[in-house]
This record gives C-alpha cells, structure tokens and sequence, in this order.
C-alpha cells in the first residue's frame, strides 16, 4: 500500500558522502526513500525494498545527487558595502587613507549599528539567496559586526529571520569576540567583560546562539580573552568554534582543542602540532580560501598535516564585506582544490558530511537513513566537476527537509 | 509626435565608458533614447532634448546602466570535459600518468573530433548560457581543438550557430594553430601548410572566419610559423590576433604588433618593450587572470607598462576545458583587479570598450548616441560593486539590440 507521505528518487548517481567510503561513497544506479523530512532508506535501485514498490517515483533522469551543500562560516548579516575602499584600495590609497575615509571594519560596524532589523534582513537576503541557488541548505550566520549589546542581539535576530523567510536552516554564532571597537579602544580586556560577556548572556536568554565564536590574532583578541569567552559559553552550556591562525601564530588552535571546540577556522598558520591537537579533541579545520585569495596571502594552511592527522576539513565562503565578499560555495570548493591543492572529495566531504560536524549537527551532510533530506540534484556526470567548473552553476534542484 | 520604434530609460546612473573620460563617465540622473537597435541620445536626464518627450519611458529605478559585457576570449565550443584529469592532478598523478589516461589538450581534440555539430552546439549552449547571464552581449568563439579540416569548420559553423539560437553577438577566430595534432607530432611546419593554412582557406571560403588567431608558444608554434598563418590572413583580408607571451617570451607580441593586431592576448612575459610596440600598432592587451589563477603562475603580466605606453587593456574569460573552465565575466573582473591589481574602472573597461576594441567592433562597448543598444542593468550602487563582490550576479535584466 502506498504512503502518501513517502516518494522514491530513481534514475540517479548518488555521492553519499558517507563516513569511512571512497570515491564519494558513489552508488552509480542508486535509489532513495524519503519520508516526511528524512531519508529512510538509500542503496542501489536493484536493492530497492519491495515495501517502497508503490511509493511515488520521481526520476533524476541520470542526474547526480549529493547531500545539500552546508556552508559552515559565514558573515552574511552586515550594514553597508566596502566595495568603494576595495577600489581606493587599488587606486593606491594607503590604509590611512582608506581608514580615514571611513574604510575597514569600522565602517562596516558603523553601517551594522545604523541599520535596523528590516534592513540588516533585507540585505541578507540577496546573500542568502545566491547560496541557496547553488544547493545550499543550511548556512551558518555570526554576528560580530555590532560590537555592542544591542547591535550584537539584533544580528542574531536577523539571522533567526533569515530562517524563517527561506527554507533553509540557519546556525547562528556569537561573535562579540570579533574587534575591539573604538570606544575601547586599547581596552580589550574590559570590553570582553563589560560588553561580550554580558551580551553573549543576553542573546543566550533569548535563545539567539548556537554557538560560541572568536577571533584570537593580534590585530583582535589574545588567547588569554578568548579563553574568559569560552569559559562564559560553557558557564551557559554552548559549544565554542575560534577563528585562529589566520594571520600568526598566537595559541589559538590549541585554545580550542583544549575546549573541544567544533572547529578551528582559517588555520592558515598551524602547525603540525596543532594539527594533532584538533585530531585529539575531534575539532574540524574549517578552510576559507576566499579571504586568503581576496588578502592575497601565501601561507597555505598545513593540508597534509590534516590528512596525515585524520582532522575533518570543512569549506566556507566566509562571505564578509572586507575579506571575502564571496557567495559561491561552489567557487569555494574549486579555490580550496586550486589554491590549496585539495582533492575535489574533499572539496565536497568539506561542504557536506565535515561542513555538518562543524555545526555540531549529526543528522545532515550524508545520504543514508536517518539523515535529514537535505538534497542537491545536478546536471553533472561526475562529482568531481563540481569542484573543476570556475563559476558556473549546475544546481537542476534543491530538497530542503524533503520538500521538493 | 511618439515615435513608438523609441523608447526612454531613465532613472538610472550611466557608466557610459565613454572614451577619454574619468570615473566611468558616470552620469548620476541619466536618460538613453533607443530606437530600434541602437543609442539615439544618452545624457543627463535634465538635458533630454523635448523631441523625445513623448517617447515610452521606462524607470529603471536608480539602477546602474553599463554597456552589455563582451567577452573577446573564449573557447566555449569544445567536445567532453576535463573534470577528472583536474582530479587526477589533485591526487597527486603526474603528466605522464594524466597523458596516458589520454588526458591533456590531446582528450579535448578527439572528444572534439568524435562530436557532431549537434552535440557542439548543445553542450556549448549551457556555457553561452552563463555568460548572458551576467550581462554578455558579445562573445568571442575560437576553433583550435579540431586541428584537422572538417573540424576547425564544424567548430566555427557550431559558432555561427549559437548566435541564432541566443539573442548575443558571436565574432568567430580561426586558431587552427592552436596546438600541434599527435598525427603531425614533431612537423609543425607541415602541419601548417597542409592543415592549418588551407582550413582557414576553407573556413574564410564558407564565411566562417571573422578573425585569425595564433599560439605562440614553446609547446605550439613559433613566430615564424605563425607569421605564414598571419600572412595567409592577410591575403585573405581577415585581421589577426595572437595568444603570445603566456609562459615565456619567444617574440609573439613584436609579431602582432608587426601584423597590426586586433590583441594580444595573455602576455603575461611581455617586456616594456612590448608594450610599446602595441601602444605603436593600437593591438588591445587581452588579460586572461582565468588560466593564471588556474595555472597558479607567478609572472603578472605588465600592467603599469600597458599604462604607461597607453595600451587598452581587455579583461576575458578564455573560457577552455584545461586552462580556464571558467564561465564568469564578473569573476574576471574581480581576479583582474585582486591578481593583477587593475582598477575596478579598468576592469569595466576591460570587458566593454577595449573589449569591443580587440574584436575591431567600433559601435559597441560604450553608451553613446550611434552606438549599438547592448546594455545591462544592475542592481548596484556603484560600478565598482561589479568587480568587488565574489561569485554574485546582480544583474537586473539585459538588452540586446534594443530588444528589451
Ligand atoms: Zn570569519
Ligand atoms: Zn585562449
């Protein structure tokens, strides 16, 4: 008898991502059963269940199916655009120049602090977009741009309404720890106690924060600070992820490892030792070849060291309006296999089954049962063209929690 | 009296590109008349004559108006893909082990030479596709992965074909010395005067050739080999261009220039010198930052002396299986300006007037009154957002000829 509630996708190569398998887990003529928001079961059509025999059949016509794309750092809630300081920049303006005609991060915490939530959404939204028409179904959104209580508060807002506006499940994370803004400036330390701290509480009271983020670099907090943040998110039970070693190395990776932190973000320069410290504590290496391609950096973060170790790596856009105002992850993937000479498996392992690890999320990135249907169909023939093609979009359709 | 072959677009900021003006030619409250397939007045709105008082007006809303892109370097007809030979590399395979899985420029030729017209057509047709996405309006197509007769003509015919089936401008070259064919392995010279030369004969005979263009490079042709397909060119009335000084320095450019070249393209090893024999002979620096970044070479081409001798600078996609599958024009521009340091200005110019420059197009790439009506409209404040943000389309709508 047939389940109204179930439907079958045949005709299809599925790259299940799955944990422990080669070659994409690919199943050349696969099938998949979905229920409701989950997958309930995944195979070869041969091995197809006479129990599903009468459900819906929808065929992919040979088309490739992955898990839905998972992109796992990003700053897509943000006032304003730096696209004028981008061309100062390259009309040769020197960084005093630039900052003061207002540039930097400065001017996009100004921009942040002035918009109010409408806005902050609005402008998200285009962001957003541009991700979901490329298979994406679950983002990760930081605050960080706000910098005081308020401002903070309403980007987590914004973020938790950008998941009710688009079928697309949205992680957010508190990133206060992000800049020491102006008014205290040279005052780090009582920033972290009188603002981060007493804002994380808040946004947390609110039910605002699934995670707990920083930035330890010189240029923003040292380990010492990083660590009272920590302490205060796992004071009120949430999870820590860190932005470190992106531009020196001063502690961070091992900061987090010690909190067995989801992940270590930018990496660029760990050492070997970090590497097996984040192996030690199961924390992923979140890789952002945006921001290193638009700084034009050329310390590579230590890729084999990662593989050698067995650390998870994930990719992400990092969309911001300084670093990275990228929204392609699959331009992500191709830059973390050009610049960073990473597989086009790991270019996909790392915006899916590791993507989700670094959300903390167990049920999403891996087509097999159980796993949430959380799906991207593509006119491609083999999943590594996904990451060969520069800017081009094969997304044929998206499945978000079963809807298709 | 309404003249309804007119119409009105006002409400738009126009970067008119107009040549010998600073800062886009921005006209902040602009209006552009459109009759027919061409610009019949543009300017500010203020100053619209009152003879075009009844014409339709259509708002445009505040948004950018730009010329419609040209993409004056492209290979987008070619047979199979190169994703698994991009994998192979990644996982550590060396050239020898690509080469004997039959990768390699030599994979692309056979795929070519075992497609029909059909099959060209149609698997071009989703790349085309991408570039009007973004804007295009013009698009340059090359032969050069036939290498035998009956090939480089169904190339060019596939060509001819996809400016039926798509509302854009195609401009055809002939670059049958695009590589030496295995059969000719080691007889570059003989394949020169029995191929290459009498299938450009062949190709200009079924009016096929819009343009000649060369490889001149230490794994292709030399510049005495290339000077008899430019002279060959030059009996037959077609104007030239030339791939030169893209991994070495072997004289291609000094070539060019001596022919009068439409462009040289890449150039990354030109020398000062160079570039002010194109200056001399008014040849566009073609700068494809695509292969670069793929290639990750290190040698930049020479922007500041291309400025400083006055060299008009094209931006492209050279959109190709191996070197470059890349099918975004707006990630051109961003890697022009965040590779090789050019001006988000400079990078509009690169892919509207020079670029229009190096196809010898002289109605196109700017906004003003005779030019041809190919625009694009953008929901963007400024120019310079079109080459600051990464992997985004903010394209509002496209026309082509008028038609909007
Ligand atoms: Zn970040
Ligand atoms: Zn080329």
């Amino acid at each position: 008898m047939s389940d109204s509630r179930q439907y079958i996708l045949t005709n299809t190569r599925i790259a299940t991502m799955q944990e422990g398998q080669d070659s994409y887990g690919l199943i050349p003529d696969g099938a998949i059963v979905v229920e409701r928001d989950a997958i309930l079961w995944s195979g070869s059509k041969a091995d197809l269940p006479r129990e599903y025999a009468d459900a819906q059949v929808h065929s992919l016509d040979g088309r490739l199916i992955t898990p839905g794309l998972i992109d796992c750092h990003t700053h897509i809630v943000f006032g304003g655009d730096r696209a004028r300081e981008f061309e100062m920049r390259l009309e040769g303006a020197s960084y005093e120049e630039v900052a003061r005609a207002g540039g930097g991060i400065v001017s996009t915490v100004k921009a942040t602090r002035d918009a109010d939530l409408e806005t902050l959404v609005a402008e998200a939204l285009p962001r957003l977009d541009a991700l979901i028409a490329e298979g994406v179904t679950t983002v990760e959104i930081k605050s960080g741009y706000g910098l005081d209580r308020e401002t903070e508060l309403n980007m987590l807002r914004a973020a938790r309404r950008l998941a009710e506006l688009r079928d697309v499940r949205v992680k957010t994370s508190f990133l206060g720890a992000h800049a020491v803004p102006a008014e205290y400036a040279g005052r780090a330390d009582a920033y972290i106690d009188d603002v981060c701290i007493p804002a994380l509480q808040a946004a947390h009271a609110e039910d605002l924060v699934d995670v707990v983020d920083g930035f330890c670099e010189g240029i923003a907090f040292d380990a010492t600070q990083i660590r009272r943040v920590f302490e205060a998110a796992k004071a009120l039970g949430l999870p820590v992820k860190l932005h470190a070693e992106q531009l020196s190395n001063i502690g961070g990776t091992q900061l987090a490892a010690e909190f067995g932190a989801l992940s270590a973000d930018h990496v660029e320069y760990a050492t070997d030792d970090d590497a097996a410290a984040l192996a030690k504590s199961g924390t992923v290496a979140v890789i952002l070849p945006g921001a290193f391609y638009t700084l034009r950096e050329t310390q590579m973060p230590p890729i084999d060291s990662f593989r050698k170790h067995g650390v998870p790596m994930a990719l992400a856009t990092d969309c911001n309006p300084g670093s990275s105002p990228m929204t392609s992850l699959l331009l992500t993937m191709n830059m973390g296999c050009t610049l960073f000479r990473m597989t086009p498996e790991e270019a996909l392992a790392g915006v899916t089954r590791n993507a989700a690890q670094a959300l903390g999320m167990t049920n999403q990135g891996q087509i097999a049962p159980g796993m949430r249907a959380d799906l991207a169909i593509w006119d491609v023939k083999h999943p590594a063209e996904l990451a060969y093609r520069i800017g081009f979009n094969p997304l044929h359709k998206r499945i978000s929690g079963g809807a298709l």
